[in-house]
Order: C-alpha cells, then structure tokens, then sequence
C-alpha cells in the first residue's frame, strides 16, 4: 500500500535501528479510514481461502483485525495475554517469550471460540521476531484449527519472523516491508 | 438496542451480582456486524456534538470506539494502562483504581494526541464503578479539551458510574441498561 508507505515516511519515528513507532496512524492514534482500507486489502487478499474466523493479539492488533472480520463477515477472536499460565482447563494457552518486554507471557484463548471446524486468519499490526505469531498459530493447532496465512500491515524482514512462518508453510501477506532502519532511515524492500 | 439485550439475555454469562460476562459477542469473541451497529448507534447519538476525536480505554472498548470514529469521520485515541507512573513529560497521566483488580495503574496519553482544540466523545464496553471513565475525562482537562459525552455498551446502572458522570455535567448514552444482576436473573432498566 503506497498510502501506508507515505504515511511511514511522513509520520514514522525510527526508534533505533530495529524499531520504528507508528503512534500517529496505527498504535496510539488510529485513522479509522485507513484502517477500512488495511480492512478492505487484507479481506481481498485471502477471500479465496474460507476463513470462517480472523483472530488477533491484543491489543494494538484489534483495529486492523475487526475491519478485516468485518470485511470478511466472520468473528473477531481476540487472544488474551496473561501474566502467568491459569488453572483453567476452558482455555488453550501456550508461552511466547516477547523481546520487547524480555520475558515470558502465556497467550491464551477460550476453548469456545475456536475448533477443527475454524480456518483461522492471523492480523497483526507488525511481523517482527515471529514469536507471538507463532505462539498464536500454536494455539490453533491445540484447537485442530487450521490457519488460513497470517497478514500484518508492518513486516519488518530484516528480523526472523517471515522466515519462522515461512518454514511451518504459513501464507504471509504483508501490506509494507522494511528492509531497514539503519541510520534513522526507512528503507522498503 | 433490541438486540444487545436479546443477544445479553441468551449468552450473557452472569458471574456472580455484579459481573457478567458478555465474551461471545464483545470482549473475546467479537461480532463485527454488530459492532458496526454500536458505532452507527452512537455516532447517531452524538452526531450535533461536533466530536473531534473518539477515545477510549485499552482494550476492550477498541471495538465499539473504531466504529464510532469510522461513522463520525474523526481520529481514535486509545488510553494506555500502565502499571506505574512512566518519568515522560510527553505524557499527560492519571492514577485510577481498579475495582476488578483491585489495584491502581497509570492512564496515559501522549500530549501530541489531544489538545485544546478537542471535543472528545469517551467510548466504553461497559460503565460500572466509572472510575476508568472520570480518570479518562481528568486526562481530557489536563490538555484543555472538553468533553463530548460517555457512550457506553452496558451501563450497570445499580452500579455508581452513571452518577458520578452526571454529576460532573457529563451526557452519558448507554445502549443497554442492567438494573441488576441478583439471583443469576437479568434485570433491564
């Protein structure tokens, strides 16, 4: 998406050279036309694949997530993050180890929500490290969901996570790349 | 709305008198048709208002909060809840006191994000104790913006939110009122 990518270079704050905040359109303050439109994309992109649920990870996901469900005309199932694992036999719930905080929480959904019968799609804001990415997709594998490809508005390639979803057969769409953040400069692949 | 309370009465978990759970259809497993609904019913309701900005407190009223902002054609701002006080003059904070967990966290929003010239509408899946609510509209003083009004989904209204809204001045519109919650039994207002 041109527009995404304009709005990255006009508004984007290069952190260090592995992160970039998009607290103006996305994180902190979201424009809800642009995301209908993220929405809209990531619906088209995997209309052909039965997704009878889009899933997310609170919490910065759940904008992207619901206009693409909407799109779609299926549920929004938004995974939980807990602190420690629960004694709750209701949920499936699996450890993903977040390098942003550098430690561990417990991903977590209601057994309800999702079963053999869901083709699941993953929306995230931003591909990374792959780590909650994979954790969700480990979530849907102890349901016998199968996953319809996982879509982020942000993959930044130059961290492993691509290659992670790649190598378990995951369809990756992502609507920008960056290829680097080197010298406070965005570079798209 | 007809239907929230319909949709309520028939997977609307109710815990113990004073919770209920409503995770099919708003909190985990989200409805993006009805969701869509809930922002047409509120934009509608404070559409003379001259809104600038919606907002809305992390996470669950992201939902309901998008909707609303897509329909009045204005940006969303999400409050973020931290666990202390951050040392960031970029922030305005406020200390609020969670009833459910029993402990106070930090409401922050970057000062980039409201300003003066704002008139913000204050988007929520459910009003109870309201303190989430008036540490929001403290937030909204402390940059000089005014306050449109509170939606919310579900107003617990045995509960004092509604009250301590009102008597600051505040319009509240609540789409679904719950009398009360007693013997397993849901009462509407």
């Amino acid at each position: 998406m041109e527009e995404l990518q304009k709005l990255i270079l006009a508004q984007g704050e290069v952190i260090n050279d592995e992160i970039i905040k998009v607290d103006s359109f996305i994180n902190h303050q979201i424009d809800p036309v642009l995301m209908d439109k993220i929405g809209k994309n990531f619906a088209a992109q995997f209309k052909e694949q039965k997704v009878t649920k889009v899933a997310t990870i609170e919490s910065s996901g759940i904008a992207p997530a619901l206009m693409t469900a909407k799109e779609l005309n299926v549920p929004l199932i938004i995974l939980k993050k807990e602190p420690s694992k629960y004694l709750n036999s209701d949920l499936y719930q699996t450890e993903v180890y977040s390098f942003t905080h550098q430690k561990n929480y417990e991903l977590t959904v209601s057994q309800k929500y999702i079963s053999e019968d869901d083709h699941i799609l993953l929306i995230d804001d931003f591909l990374a490290d792959g780590e909650a990415a994979v954790g969700a997709l480990r979530l849907f594998h102890k349901a016998h969901a199968t996953t319809a490809g996982v879509g982020v508005i942000i993959n930044k390639v130059f961290q492993p996570g691509e290659t992670k979803l790649k190598e378990l057969g995951i369809d990756v769409v992502s609507l920008v790349k960056i290829k680097s953040l080197t010298n406070k400069t965005i570079t798209f692949d």
